[in-house]
């Protein structure tokens, strides 16, 4: 072969792989885009039941039970065809096959796309089927054994429900316990013993604090709160404190219903909450915290609306969402600045008499009580720890389901200091969650406390003046730091690297425990 | 072979067959068993779409709406896609061939699915797309054109429409006209020629009389209307008449939207209304109609939830049930005799000098007038039968689009006897219909005044003191009746055969025109 023939072959062959490569690019992005229109069609159905859920609870008339529970059924049954059809896991397969070829946001979408597809491909229907069953078996009989405070009658089914959830965590697989599995459901790549540590580390700080605050001779006065507050009022606070805040009134709404919660995706977020005309700040903290988890599904990117990149991070860094603008921000004094005219504007007559340093003292209240969604904001982290350790260890197997009211009294007299009267309303059968088999989704709720605290701190760090702009009305730059370092990131980085990301840190109790400490020391004279 | 040999061989012989038999039992009837559990899915999956559209006229947040269009799209494809699935086809088909060993309720069911499956399988895909995306082209174009009564910009649009409706009737088959095809989606088995047949009946009676009420001396004092009417107080009379005639409260609920409409199935069946303070007969009417529509979906039989067989027979019987209530029973003076007390007590003021002689002609007003959605009961027909007229020679190639707002005037002026000052609001694009494609839609609305007098005459037949039931406030007869020989029977029997034995004869004008002569001549002393 003469030089120039030799040339042109070389050539000739570089077009061929310049082809191909573009060929392999271009069938890489339509298969990515086939992907992504599968999910995406997921999402959509997902928001519609978040829309059935939210109408079942604020409008749906009683008889609608049923054809609601058809409806719920039949897009629960779709949604987990479509993400486990074949051409989901072919796609997947082809798609990390080239990983190389998707820029880094389709890569971050494809590896959570893989996360949710495996769990849905894992856990086989008929056990779907079965523990979705005896849900509903469950939850009868506890509302029940609740009411009678009746523990031994619920004891059967809980035993059940627990060994349902152990075959569950089988086939999801696990390194540890059996419970490392099911809250990776809630917390991705999070164990028993990251939750161990963590809370270790909180009862190590709480406990003493809470010693101290109770021998404090400082004592809210919290009587005023008792007085009347009428609910139409309540509301039109609450709606511009979420206008201040943030909170798009087009692109959601605030209703009412019995267990407030948040729902929504893009475009129409919506919230709702319950008012007692004694006792305003229920509705009113309630309020914030579900505004702030609508803050966070409506910061979310419209580009990549219905994938990943549109979705929180984890259950826990919702929940940090709400805490931080429930707590860190709408309990402290420069929140109460900007707002206390306003309130008194409002209540003048409950109000009259009162000053907003005893308005914050009294919104502040430590008091350990039994019950854990009336906890204040120091003690609830203790109800939490106490359901973790139990969980921990009843699938550890340290604890059997017929000591687990011995076991809760104890420790609720060891972290507390009170004794509950029974096993009901104000005992073991406080919460529906393991009615549902929900174990495991517990410690969220405290991740996110302790994930709000080192946000919080890592914000005033690079704001240094944001007390000032709170106490003057101006939360477009609390706002703006959320959004570019938690809302605008959805799931593009797992938990723990967008904490290190956002705060420079690896996600720990350090910080949570320092703010609870500043700010009870403050409140309470310490 | 030995006699007992062969009377044990026959013998066996009838146990083979008969074992054959229930074989091919066990098998037909799971066949129909997988055909109504997809129909049923598809009938579950239809009542979500109802429930966004009730969620988008009354709470949606205005930001929702792009996320509303992707949640519709998504279950409309869904449902589409199931009931065009080959296996559907399969099941039709072996269940046909097995027609016999079907009991009656199971045959009328196949019947009424495969006249669902051979509909949406005959349209292909593409252009039930493209007749989506025209419709959201040609209804935004409507609505310019309409607010600037200029029907010129809008002719193009509603030229292309009606190609892409001629197209979907030659995919759908029809033996007259391309309107034939249409019609069949609101009133199955009903055609061009029928309502042309209908209509001209109507015309020879309502001309003459529309003629002699005009010259009456008889003239209706309404300006008492005008007063004012608080809308809460509205409501509450709208919620005691409601649930006086038999809505079912907890299977239901009344809200406001900007169009009032009816929706929801067994269980959840809401209906909306909009509230004019200096026009109470608006609200009051419209929730009196929509409350005919609920009862009818109150009306159906729970057993067969989710087939034919709880489901309306067609646009026309669904019309017939809001019609009877609204203008056969709510504006006679039997039903005022019941509610005038309660009507006063609500509206001291506003009624304090009238008397509900006064209020029965002023609701039954007559006065021909440009828009069909203010006409009164009579002139109302008029309106329906000029609009079916001209689509009727649209499509025969009668008429062309450009001559449309000549005809119409024409016809105002013929029938109505007053002239559209514009092509606007007052004129031929008052209408949304048309720019949504949905031609053969009107007739329904007449068919069911139509169907609604025939149904009252019968009703009067089986309980000739039914009148002075309703005026001593007692609706149960005349809900059961309905109830009876309309709701429980679904699409059991076909609309002609349902009317046949509700009525003991064929559906037919005379009935309505009848009634109409008869009312009219008493209120007006003709």
């Amino acid at each position: 072969m003469d030089q120039a023939a030799e040339n042109s072959t070389i050539l000739s062959g570089c077009i061929t792989h310049h082809q191909e490569w573009v060929d392999i690019m271009k069938d890489v992005q339509s298969l990515y885009q086939e992907l992504i229109s599968k999910y995406k069609e997921c999402s959509v159905l997902g928001s519609v039941t978040g829309l059935l859920h939210w109408d079942m609870q604020t409008v749906m008339p009683p008889k609608g039970t049923e054809l609601r529970g058809e409806q719920l059924a039949a897009l629960s049954g779709i949604v987990h065809s479509r993400i486990t059809a074949p051409r989901m896991d072919e796609l997947l397969t082809e798609l990390e096959a080239h990983r190389g070829e998707l820029d880094s946001d389709q890569q971050a979408c494809m590896r959570e796309i893989r996360r949710d597809q495996k769990r849905a491909v894992r856990i086989p229907q008929e056990l779907v089927e079965e523990i979705s069953r005896h849900s509903s078996a469950c939850h009868e009989v506890w509302v029940k054994a609740r009411a009678n405070a009746d523990f031994s009658s619920f004891a059967p089914y809980l035993e059940k429900m627990i060994s349902l959830m152990r075959r569950q965590a089988e086939y999801l697989g696990y390194a540890g316990t059996p419970l490392d599995a099911l809250i990776d459901q809630f917390e991705p790549d999070a164990t028993a013993a990251t939750f161990t540590r963590l809370f270790d580390e909180i009862k190590a700080a709480n406990l003493p604090l809470l010693r101290k605050i109770l021998d404090s001779p400082v004592k809210a006065e919290r009587r005023f709160l008792e007085r009347e507050y009428p609910a139409d009022r309540q509301k039109q606070f609450g709606e511009d404190v979420m206008r201040r805040i943030g909170f798009d009134g087009d692109g959601g709404r605030l209703d009412t219903s019995v267990h407030p919660f948040c729902a929504g995706i893009l475009g129409d977020v919506r919230i709702t909450t319950r008012y007692n005309v004694n006792a305003p700040q229920q509705a009113l903290f309630g309020i914030i915290h579900e505004t702030g988890h609508a803050l966070y599904e409506q910061g979310m990117d419209p580009a990549h609306f219905g994938t990943p990149l549109a979705e929180a991070v984890s259950y826990g860094l919702h929940e940090s969402q709400s805490r931080l603008w429930e707590n860190l921000i709408a309990r402290s004094m420069p929140f109460w600045k900007c707002f206390w005219p306003r309130l008194k504007e409002l209540f003048p007559a409950a109000l009259s008499d009162v000053a907003v340093e005893q308005w914050v003292l009294a919104v502040n209240h430590v008091q350990p009580s039994l019950v854990r969604v009336e906890a204040d904001e120091l003690t609830y982290d203790l109800h939490i720890i106490l359901r973790f350790e139990i969980e921990r260890d009843l699938f550890s197997g340290k604890l059997s389901v017929s000591d687990l009211p011995r076991t809760w009294n104890r420790k609720m007299e060891e972290y507390l200091g009170v004794t509950p009267p029974n096993d009901g309303k104000e005992g073991v059968l406080q919460d529906v969650h393991w009615s549902g088999g929900s174990f495991g989704y517990f410690p969220s709720y405290s991740l996110g406390n302790i994930a709000a605290a080192q946000l919080w701190y890592a914000m005033r760090r690079d704001l240094p003046d944001i007390e000032r702009k709170i106490a003057s009305g101006a939360f477009d730059q609390v706002l703006a730091w959320l959004r570019t370092n938690v809302h605008r990131q959805g799931r593009r980085y797992t938990r723990d690297e967008l904490m290190q990301r956002a705060t420079g840190k690896p996600l720990g109790a350090a910080d949570y425990s320092r703010y609870l400490t500043e700010k009870f020391s403050a409140l309470y004279k310490l």
